[in-house]
């Protein structure tokens, strides 16, 4: 007998049909004599109905603290209907809210992070041979308040879930049915792969492939949880993720493309000591994530700094540095929203020698310029521009894989 | 400085205009320095598009624990958009949900009965000058699981508030702006009181003039809290409920119309005795309310009973009774949902004679027959087929009221 967590997102639950199909895959797990304990995410467009029923109420952005009550709500009514689906198939379900399940959180309403799980009441209905199905995204912090893990937090509270409970697996259901070398929406070519490591995974998240949270990923990592990623639509196994895989032929695992980003550039800037640490300290201040960062020699002794933060984060950084003009006498401050990362990953990278030189070479044979280039271990990013992106990845992907 | 509970229901918080115009109310309330705790109910037909999506799910009926786990995800989306409203205009405020307001209750799902109100959260809110806004309809029971107090239950959520908290008054805030002698909608001469007891009440909420929820009045009775009946829409007095009013020259204070009746009849029973105690011992046992009783004597030595119940209980009495066809020598057993019980309340008419042949005079006059009969202290109800019950209600209402 194993214990077995699953997660399914809010469009594995969209309607009733769905709710039901869901149903059948937790309890045909049941069946096997296995314990079964299942998050899941808000149906379908809840969470965003919601978010514009709040925005009606004040477009000038609300209480992250009541945020988090009105959200929670979109889980609350998605547990309530899986357990009903299970119930009607003849099983023994309970359905456990963020709270009732043990998830304790700090107070940072809207980005709360996981700080135990008192796993008392899972083990007692575990005990009691019941489905258990619970609430994803939300937790409570120490003054008894409602607070959410962020966007894609289900992810996180099934892996938190599977460590705390010490699971035998997590698994991710989603509408795709594993993680693909690029996206197969776009790459008719892209391949899908049987297993990944973490830091791979890590790099891919991270680079928009959006099949799992990063959050979710790291925690797995930290405490060597193995997530499958696998379709609520079909059967068949999905893509593994775990600490070390089987070494393929493929060096290169995944290409991926992110279109959240915004390049800003400071150009002209006055070259003295210590300038560059002010500017990005600055920023660190406002809680802006720098990404790529790209140095270069200006005229008359001035020097350019670009560097990218996601799109969302693009105003923030621009506030920021509009007081630094006066200070540091800066000729201009442009921001580029045109534009798009794509990134190649790969475990074993690191030790093969020229890898960028073929990804430069697909780009230049595609007609792609590149304005930035970041690399870390299993990693090589270039920045391009937007319109260019899809067409980078699937001349990445035709260089590497195949 | 005054403690002020006020609550507001589906309607009054049905879209963001209303619930921006709830919140002018409350911190209207809060700038004369009184401090304000407010439930809130769905919004609009939330609950009845949760019930849909339970029904889909299950047309067969689902577990009551989820479907309150389900339903209270309204009142949990109303009080959040409510708190930003108020948030908007400036104000503190905090949203409750029913088991962060410390409401305890027992453990029939779906029907739960409050057993006390842990008010320390409540009072720390207070005490921090916080506007306080509370889920109604909800509570928890021992096991930490989501219960409710059934359809009408902010209005009982408001009120044990009021008499926990020791509040100085509790306005129910509804679409009409008071307690009228007959429904505003269907008699245009019907007045509205301005006083009015909370017995009077009681009888006329059973009646069903759905101003209030029964429960919720005998509550108040219970606790001596005061009601005030008013309009969220305009700003005008609305009707007092209370234990003592003053006289008015009118003794029947309320004509009221109930169509959600069911007449089930027995026809042809053998006399013997016990027989009617043992028919309504099982109805009992079935759990279903029997409301007016007809007994009278039919052919041959046998009897008819005949008896009325909601509407919604219907189905259950006939089952029960079905098994006593062989037992007790039944010829038939009929049910009449066309019918209607028209009533008229009045604390006074007790010591009146000459109340029921004024009420039956104006019937005869309108040519509705009755079909039954039957009195209280401070009512007097009939049955009649519903396709007159309109008619009857005017008729009645010219005749004492006016």
């Amino acid at each position: 007998m194993a214990l077995i967590v699953k997660k399914f997102g809010g469009s594995s639950v969209a309607n009733a049909e769905r709710v039901n199909n869901v149903a059948n895959i937790i309890t045909d797990e049941y069946r096997k004599g296995n314990d079964v304990i299942v998050v899941v995410s808000a149906q379908g467009d809840t969470t965003d109905e919601l978010i514009e029923k709040a925005n009606e109420i004040n477009p000038n952005g609300v209480s992250k603290r009541e945020m988090d009550v009105l959200l929670t709500a979109g889980e609350q009514i998605s547990i309530a209907l899986l357990a009903m689906a299970v119930e009607k198939l003849g099983f023994p379900v309970i359905s456990l809210l963020g709270w009732q399940a043990g998830f304790e959180t700090d107070a940072n309403h809207t980005v709360a992070r996981i700080k135990k799980i008192n796993t008392e009441r899972l083990k007692a209905e575990l005990a009691k041979k019941n489905i258990i199905i619970v609430a994803g995204f939300q937790g409570i912090n120490k003054y008894d308040d409602i607070t959410t893990l962020g966007r894609g937090g289900s992810d996180t509270s099934a892996v938190a879930i599977a460590a705390a409970m010490n699971a035998d697996r997590c698994q991710i259901y989603t509408d795709v049915d594993g993680v693909y070398s690029a996206d197969p929406r776009k790459v008719t070519s892209a391949v899908k792969m049987d297993e990944i490591t973490y830091d791979e995974m890590l790099e891919l998240a991270t680079l928009g492939a959006q099949v799992l949270n990063n959050r979710s990923v790291e925690m797995a990592k930290k405490y060597n949880v193995e997530l499958e990623v696998l379709s609520s639509l079909e059967k068949k196994k999905g893509t593994i993720v775990k600490e070390k895989v089987k070494m393929e032929k493929t060096l290169i695992r995944g290409v991926a493309k992110d279109e959240n980003v915004s390049c800003i550039s400071i150009i002209g800037l006055k070259d003295a000591p210590g300038v560059a640490f002010k500017i990005f300290n600055i920023l660190a201040q406002k809680k802006v994530n720098i990404d790529m960062i790209l140095q270069s020699v200006g005229r008359d002794g001035t020097k350019d700094i670009s560097f990218t933060v996601s799109f969302s984060q693009s105003p923030d950084a621009v506030r920021a540095l509009d007081g630094l003009k006066d200070r540091f006498e800066v000729k201009a401050i442009s921001v580029n929203d045109e534009t798009a990362k794509v990134s190649i990953v790969g475990a074993g990278m690191q030790s093969h020698p020229g890898i960028a030189s073929k990804m430069f070479e697909a780009l230049y044979d595609a007609n792609v310029n590149i304005q930035m280039i970041a690399t870390s271990e299993i990693k090589l990013s270039v920045l391009i521009e937007q319109k260019s992106a899809d067409k980078a990845v699937q001349a990445i992907h035709d260089a590497f894989i195949n």
